[in-house]
């Protein structure tokens, strides 16, 4: 491999045990990736592989454009064409799917995590939506490619940004996030989770709470995103 | 004893102590057992040693014939002939018991932990049941034996397969894991805590959100189960 | 001090550390006594001091006859009083006082912790009762005294042995437990906590879920408790 | 600087990190200041930079009578102006503001943290108050000062004392709490996060719960602070 792709498995191998740091992942689940586009690869957390034992070699590169293992050592995770449907159509550099407790649980509740505050609001320009039930047929063949083509079905049907809303819940299943790289990725799976804590509490407290005015859900956003951002030491186009 | 049976009580020493590194035990409770079947015993946890001071020859083997202790330096775990009768009945290697706070509070409820996502198919194939209450009869005598009986009895009635569904909840008490040795039944209890979390926040969430398609379900629990599992390193018969 | 009770400051310095490492506390609320019956005085941990600096010299020695402070290096407890009542009516060794986080929710609720399972009753024979809220009068003359004495007339108002639950909840206030000693109280305000969050639990999972019958309540108590005590290494009388 | 600002920046970036190590922060979000009234300015975090890099040389002066920094080497925290309404109005001497999970969750709910318990009385007189929701006109100019005059405002709606509740909820933002100090206005932050559980708790168990009485919540906030308090070792004026 070349010393950037190298780079890139360190990189990724640090988010995928970020993401246990974080206490988003329950067992071996879970998966972090990155890509690498000038060198036409994402690498990928092996399939199964214990935390405690994970190093960078057990991240797998796989063609962008094939969506096929570039070295046969390990079985990359069980999730990789999910998330080689995630890079084709979205323009992000890293991907993050994890269980975490109450994410997963919007999500087999098929039920978007509000934006109801400035907290959410930082991260992601309204709901955080759930896709739609898949087909038995989308199931029981290419089922994890399947599933990244329903996360990119839901954006669409929605008329959604996956720039404005960096995450989607996969109905009956769970969350996935992307960013500017790895680590993003896993940032936003943390905050998505302490989102989804505050927003099941606020329904519990009073479950007709009226919505935040648009107008502080933007304020609160471009404080943080693009051109006029003003949070921070170094505020300017491309911080998220 | 047997070398055998030493290595068992090692084992089976270190899946009690792991049952309270995961935050599955209050106090001295719970208890887990792993059985060698050509010797034709299994071992158990001591009653009421504090786990501090749990050590291998705490581990108490036990006759799968009789049930009796074949050694009597210490006292058995209460639950021991619970953990006989389900031996008896199922094909299992390994038993753990918890009073873990969720699993504990659906047992209460008398509640199943429904399976509502793809997190609980990767180990449970469905709900996980509860029994029906005890009798006056079966709690006044030989208690703990009848407890066993009532988790065999609900398979039964229910049409449920203890290798689909390896996990009881007793009603009013609490959860019954089993596995392929006590290692397992132990990661088990972990699961189905976690998974009881999950259903009591979906629950909140959304109380009639509908089920997953039971091809969903499947697939889940096919990918790491039996002859066609996919997920990890080595695939094949025998996993799970 | 005489030497005995030196030994009784050193465990209720203790006992109130444990109740902090066991989460129990917030700030410096929370207090435990232990009591000396046959030198006529019970010790109890001084106001506002911090945990950290918390030793067995900050413990008060308090006369049983009159509740006056035998030794006025540090102020005792503000709640001194109502540990008073409380040693005078019940037969205890210990006495605890936390605000621990779900016992208080449920005082706040004025709602009992009721006995919904056998973790339950494997420490208390029944529902944890709450006391009547207290008149403007009991409130503002000898506060403390009076909390005391709301929690002795509860159990007289509802028939209950101090033994077989030996806590309660002050309305809109927080949990009292008690026990052989001052680790004992602790110990049950522990595990009085854990009951609560099970049992909120419980209520969100299914709020009209019938109580388990009284001979399973009895059984389970019965089991650590009393002559026929058969839990642990040592049964007999005098276990709890 | 002079040595006492210096003195204040040490102790608000101790007070800065503390609002990390209770819990009650997540990312790079919160902030905490400090005033000193006599030399004319507050000090505050810097906007955005990492707690694990803070030192007191990234706390920034702000002029007390024009909000302005009094020194340029780091961008104050986006909040800057939020604190100065504060102080300009009310006698504290340090302010904190922090994304604490269930303060959080009131504060997306549009609900008050109502006063249901002595623990809650200790430190409030009352209900914790929730801003209106901000105009058009007050989000799209001058947002963070305008934050703090809806505080203010709600205070003087209410006819509330700053002093018996210190601590409000900006509607759809989050909890500010101020105090004597910087140490102080962090201490009322966990406080308020701790009883946001307890109520959330407390509204699950019983929602329509009455409320304790007046007699008894003045007692508690009494027996901590102003003239006639008496809990601690040294009571008097001015402890809190």
């Amino acid at each position: 491999m070349s010393l950037l792709a190298e780079a890139l498995r360190e990189q990724v191998c640090r988010a995928n045990l970020d993401l246990v740091a974080r206490g988003l992942v329950m067992g071996t689940f879970g998966n972090v990736s990155g890509v690498d586009r000038d060198a036409g690869l994402f690498v990928i957390k092996a399939s199964g592989v214990p935390y405690g034992e994970l190093t960078a070699g057990h991240m797998v590169p796989i063609s962008l454009e094939t969506g096929l293992p570039l070295d046969t050592r390990f079985r990359p995770s069980s999730d990789t064409p999910t998330h080689h449907e995630i890079y084709r159509a979205f323009s992000c550099g890293g991907v993050a799917h994890s269980h975490s407790e109450f994410a997963t649980a919007f999500a087999q509740a098929r039920t978007p995590v509000a934006c109801m505050g400035t907290t959410h609001a930082d991260y992601f320009r309204g709901s955080v939506p759930v896709t739609r039930p898949m087909t038995r047929d989308e199931v029981e063949s290419d089922y994890e490619r399947n599933t990244g083509l329903v996360i990119v079905e839901a954006f669409e049907t929605l008329g959604l940004s996956p720039e404005d809303v960096p995450a989607a819940l996969v109905a009956n299943h769970g969350p996935f996030t992307w960013g500017r790289d790895a680590s993003d990725a896993v940032e936003r799976a943390a905050v998505l989770e302490y989102l989804a804590r505050m927003e099941c509490l606020r329904r519990l407290v009073a479950p007709d709470a009226p919505a935040p005015a648009d107008y502080l859900v933007n304020k609160h956003f471009n404080r943080k995103h693009g051109h006029d951002a003003y949070y921070g030491q170094k505020p300017g186009p491309g911080r998220s």
